[in-house]
């Protein structure tokens, strides 16, 4: 049975959000899957029992606390050692559960990715990471979007590891091209940083075992031509991934609706998974649906069952 | 008289392109100005002929050769010494014209914005930047959007007032909000740079003379709700550039169109403006089309007209 936790008092509109998604989803997560929810059970009780799902579909874990988006994340997930999020990570790190997703604190969910699941051996620095749809079909990995905004180029490197690992066991995109995002096509092209990433990516790709293509502009970002994974540093790609939502944004007010738009859509993306720890986590907007929810959970048993964890620790202890 | 030069044999459809654009903006430039075409002159009149245009219209300063895309910039610019470009960037530096535009090689522009018309006294860094749509309906200026690619906290803030001078009298903005783009709106957010630049402008703003207003995130880039000059460096700038770019064409060839998304058509751009150099030179797309030409015309007219390069010595000469 594999087990996928779920913070039921995480994001703006928890429990009601969380536990309908959770409902959602549980129809579509395969037989030998289970959700585990974490959360104050008398309210999680009364939201299954308004939605007609019986309570036996679920595990539940109960907490006492919640740890809000105002806490400090560091101090708040020491503190409320009964929260949601830091009962689910104390799971999460035991193996009781496969995988762990949350739309609550950003914040407490990395402080859990570093501190109870910690980094897999080897990894410089986790990386937060975001699919991006493209009108090729199928999405592109881009990493890192926020959490490591001034990045090494050996950074930048693993994170092409860690991009096609992922894409390759998760997405199911055989031998991912991998390339540095800069701002022209031609090798020496670029910032400091996307240059330096450039050669070293072109030195070490191929011991390391990823398939680089070198440079792709933001222009093709979304075309799926270039790249199924796409590395920059957080400040870029944070950036690129807000102007995305900001035009999603515009366009639906403007009422210019269509497939590539919807694919844009925060809730249809399954969150933002965060890589290079020793267990699948996954972090949520905070205003997530149901819908969401539901997409993020159906992404954190993806990856649990793709087995991603354990490829990424043989790759980096080869 | 206002004399507006153009490169006629500049872009991937020179002449044609370029003299139908000319043809285009004559129509439209105000009574005092007058197009000044660079460039072959047997082409140029027989351009003119097929549009029915009598030649009498525009003053035609003869060339006999052409920078091409595939030149070294900076010795084509000095060994094709009667090339549109270093003609007219002669006449620019000489003041035979007030303000120089052409679709022709970027590289060979920057030389003779660098060489030619050289940068203002005190600018510590010349830079490039774009008109973006808003919703608001009025646009924005990003900058820099390519030049310099790893830009120091004192060049950020410079381009703060660069921004600020070139909004106010160019766009007719009245106190132009400026601000840095940044990946959270809290002053503590962002990489090195964007902190850094934000300190600086924080407190030298007031004393330079422009409306410094904080972050702004790329979701809100497009809203016009923030700020009407948004600071970055020229990777981060160039990136959200092509970005925009990539979703337009995908977004026109899904079929859709809307007033905003044809606002980020780059042919209604008019170029984009070279600021910081001794005089308005202006660089265009190099595909560029007729419609395209004739707006980075009417830009290159809007800029000499508002004695944009006059305002800008003055506030970096006080």
């Amino acid at each position: 049975m594999l087990k996928i936790g779920v913070d039921a008092m995480g994001g703006d509109f928890a429990p009601e959000a969380a536990v309908k998604g959770a409902v959602a989803a549980a129809d579509r997560i395969g037989a030998d899957s289970r959700i585990v929810l974490f959360g104050d059970e008398k309210r999680i009780r009364e939201v299954l029992a308004a939605e007609n799902c019986p309570a036996e579909r679920f595990d539940i874990v109960p907490t006492t606390e919640v740890i809000e988006m105002g806490d400090h994340p560091a101090k708040a997930f020491q503190q409320k050692s009964d929260s949601s999020i830091a009962v689910g990570f104390g799971y999460l790190a035991k193996g009781l559960i496969a995988g762990f997703a949350s739309a609550g604190s950003t914040g407490a969910m990395m402080v859990g990715s570093m501190y109870a699941v910690k980094p897999i051996e080897g990894v410089i620095r986790p990386t937060i990471s975001s699919l991006i749809p493209t009108v090729s079909g199928r999405p592109a990995l881009l990493l890192d979007v926020g959490l490591n905004v001034d990045c090494k180029p050996e950074v930048l490197c693993q994170y092409g590891l860690i991009g096609s690992i992922y894409a390759e066991s998760v997405l199911g995109i055989e031998n991912p091209r991998v390339a540095v995002l800069n701002i022209g096509e031609e090798e020496a092209k670029g910032n400091a940083q996307a240059k330096a990433a450039h050669e070293m990516m072109k030195a070490e790709s191929e011991r390391l075992g990823f398939n680089f293509v070198g440079n792709v502009e933001a222009s093709y970002l979304f075309t799926g031509k270039i790249a199924d994974v796409v590395v920059c540093d957080g400040f870029v790609g944070n950036t690129a991934l807000k102007m995305a939502e900001g035009l999603y944004r515009i366009n639906k007010a403007l009422g210019g609706g269509n497939a590539f738009w919807e694919s844009m859509n925060y809730e249809n993306v399954g969150g933002t998974p965060v890589l290079g720890v020793n267990a699948p986590v996954i972090i949520g907007h905070g205003c997530s649906t149901p819908r969401a929810i539901e997409n993020m959970i159906l992404s954190t048993e993806r990856t649990a069952k793709a087995d991603f964890t354990a490829k990424l620790k043989a790759a980096f202890n080869k």
